[in-house]
């Protein structure tokens, strides 16, 4: 998508050997005329699939996931990770590590917000080893619902998470895809 | 905001004394068609002052906030209280109480998000004691940017908050005005 693509390449910030910093419009401050184009293109791409549900993890997936959920015009849940103290105990729960945040932590949904019924589209902002997204899919296994697309904003190709899930069958679809990182710039890999 | 009460009416639950759940359409599922509704309701409220930025915080007011962000055309930034390894050090700081939670935790946000050329319209799911909306007016304050306006969705009247930054002289406008509980149903003020 090059409207991302263009907003990485200018205010996204090359921090640490593999980390990219999109703080200015993703993760921190949101773009919201950039993140409801990108809601649309997930749409265009995921439109002629059943989609029930809409399926993300808080905090940066939130409003992306909410961006599609509007064209879509279903429901969009989002894994909590923090404590709720208004959640209770009848959820779906599995195990994520984050290699950046260098810790593991549960994410949690509700049962009664996801069931056997649902054909989920499951929209997260990063996609780089593919641990929150095998939580998330964890979760769906649970509830026994379809897996009908994953969209992802930023996907960090050589990290290998989108692939292994391709390889599984899954509609991956990323709307900017990161090839490598080269002097503190990133390079995309060419459109397929 | 007729919507928003109708919605608290049929699929709201008063779990405790005085907690309202809205899980299935704000604090854990959304619900794109009311929020993107919300936010327009904002927008129509707060048209007329020279918003500049928008400034919530995670998790519950991110979508709210987007929707209006959406109207007004205007970056949201969330504060945040997760520990980020890409925030840095260069922030605004406050501590916030939560009373829903029994615990004390610290907001933050990046000191170049929000500037004294910021004219702030400041957006939150739920305003009870006020304790969180006191976090956001403080980072503003240490920013030296403005506050235009207090847009909230539900609003715990009994609690106090509201009137409490009423008084103060704070443009404080609430979706729904919570009155009390009363067998487990909400009642609401009337319209002002």
């Amino acid at each position: 998508m090059k409207l991302l693509e263009e907003k990485i390449q200018t205010s996204g910030k090359v921090i640490e050997p593999d980390i990219l910093k999109v703080d200015s419009f993703i993760n921190h401050m949101l773009d919201p005329e950039l993140i409801m184009a990108m809601g649309e293109d997930f749409y265009q791409h995921f439109k002629d699939k059943p989609i029930t549900k809409i399926l993300t993890l808080e905090v940066s997936g939130i409003a992306i996931a909410f961006a599609a959920g509007h064209y879509f015009k279903v429901p969009v849940l989002f894994a909590k990770k923090i404590e709720s103290l208004t959640l209770g105990d009848d959820v779906y729960s599995t195990q994520v590590i984050s290699y950046t945040k260098q810790k593991e932590y549960t994410v949690k949904i509700n049962r009664s917000f996801l069931t056997a019924d649902d054909h989920v589209l499951i929209i997260d902002d990063f996609l780089a080893k593919g641990e929150a997204l095998k939580g998330l899919l964890e979760l769906c296994r649970q509830a026994g619902a379809s897996v009908e697309g994953i969209g992802i904003a930023i996907e960090k190709v050589f990290q290998g998470g989108g692939d292994r899930h391709r390889q599984q069958g899954y509609d991956v679809y990323s709307q900017a895809m990161i090839e490598r990182f080269e002097n503190g710039r990133v390079v995309f890999s060419p459109p397929q």
